[in-house]
């Protein structure tokens, strides 16, 4: 046993091929994971130390090779609150592309809020499954999700027909999450840089410097008279470079890798599948 | 001990002043209460018999009188889905009032869905808030939820402001939910009269046969791709009558009354405050 300082990145893992979920610190290599002993639920954890300090001291147990574990979403079970068109050049693409029926201006006057649902939930490494029955335009949307990295998947043709974007966010396996949660007294929000690949190549690259509302505001209204439990995430937007901005659209396919990455968030890693799960994707939480 | 036929409601409530959630049966008089043994969550009682044969017998304890104990919100800790514009008359109020934002067309082509925050939920008769420093225009909407009534209770000028509605619908105490629970093997989802009063005058009188997406279609819609779980809540949409469709607008107000009624689910009666009541809702589920 040892104690390990809070500024490393917290993880919900199991060992393979079937062990129970656990808590643990990645450390700065991300070569190993150490089980924080005392916790098996992230949202204990946070509700536990609300005002976390840099330097809590975490005791720690057992020690993996990061590799030879499995690393779980981090915050599932709760629908996830998301904020659009909070990038001004994504607004634009958005605006241009035919699939924003929710606005007729360009850019928001007030925050965008809306929700995806808590069973489209994944974590990094798990298959998005494209839904080719249910839509023909998935799309990625990297974005900081506060503590954590979400791809905000959507099916476009569904989040323009149905006006609310709920429908074409919530399909399952449409939330990918993870890998790491930092406590957000590490972070600054308003100096993170963002980068999407898919299959490699850059299609997002943006700071969180450019969000047209900022961390702080997003926060403050998404609390006007709502109550904020801990750990709940918000989804901050996507920056320009989504596949509906492109001429012609390109969508998620078959064998396609995205991969959404926010020092010192980690990466977030997602194959891209047409095949379906054939399983309830909470299984994969 | 006896045993109670399934074509009784089910009731979430707890004995005064301080006892513990238990599940009941209620008579059809509505004067007394039968606890249902062996829950006491009604999730897990509705996932433990999906298939709710109208004769289904549950074994029944103590009787209580339903005016001496605390009836609770029924399905708490989830958001909940509803379901925006779905009867002619009220879609028509609300294009015409000024606060759609959301669709230029009168009438939506296919279902418009968005969720209420789960921390909005409270029981009948807790007091609905209207956050005066957050909104002017606190409004009703008395709603068929599935198998359950709902108050899908909006800020008016919030839902208009930012495009999405979640912000203007998940105000704390904004969800009303309740009395009780039919299962829908004993419901004719398109046959269920509502009417909603306003301190005692009647505002919505409508019945679910002029549903715009009928109950059928709307489950069909919301789960597409989407995995929906035991005892989810489908609001689906209010009729006309709405304050927002008054000339000039007419607001709740710190006093009033607001009932809804669907037999064979009950009354939903909620009083109206201005003072805040200083805790988070969820401790009035």
């Amino acid at each position: 046993m040892t104690t390990v300082q809070l500024n490393h990145r917290f993880v919900r893992y199991r060992l393979l091929p079937d062990g129970i979920p656990k808590i643990g610190l990645v450390d700065n290599e991300e070569l190993n994971v150490a089980e924080v002993l005392g916790y098996t639920d992230l949202f204990k954890l946070i509700e536990a130390h609300p005002n976390l300090a840099a330097d809590y001291k975490f005791t720690t147990g057992d020690v993996s090779p990061l590799n030879g574990v499995e690393v779980l979403a981090p915050l599932p079970g709760r629908d996830v609150l998301c904020i659009g068109k909070n990038y001004i050049a994504h607004a634009a693409e958005f605006h241009k592309s035919g699939f924003d029926s929710s606005d007729k201006n360009e850019q928001p006057d007030f925050p965008v809020l809306f929700t995806k649902r808590a069973t489209s939930i994944i974590a990094t490494r798990k298959p998005i499954y494209t839904h080719p029955n249910v839509t023909s335009s998935p799309d990625y949307e990297g974005e900081l999700g506060g503590a954590v990295i979400i791809n905000d998947v959507t099916a476009r043709e569904r989040q323009r027909d149905h006006k609310q974007f709920y429908i074409g966010k919530s399909l399952d396996t449409f939330c990918p999450m993870g890998p790491y949660v930092v406590p957000s007294s590490s972070l600054s929000f308003n100096q993170l840089h963002l980068t999407t690949k898919v299959n490699g190549q850059v299609r997002q690259s943006q700071n969180t410097s450019e969000l047209i509302f900022d961390v702080p505001i997003l926060i403050q209204t998404a609390s006007m008279g709502i109550s904020i439990q801990p750990g709940d995430i918000i989804a901050t937007g996507t920056p320009v470079g989504v596949g509906m901005g492109m001429s012609p659209n390109v969508w998620l396919k078959d064998g396609d890798v995205v991969e959404i990455s926010i020092p010192p968030l980690g990466t977030l890693s997602n194959p891209v599948t047409s095949t379906s799960p054939g399983v309830c994707s909470l299984s994969a939480q």
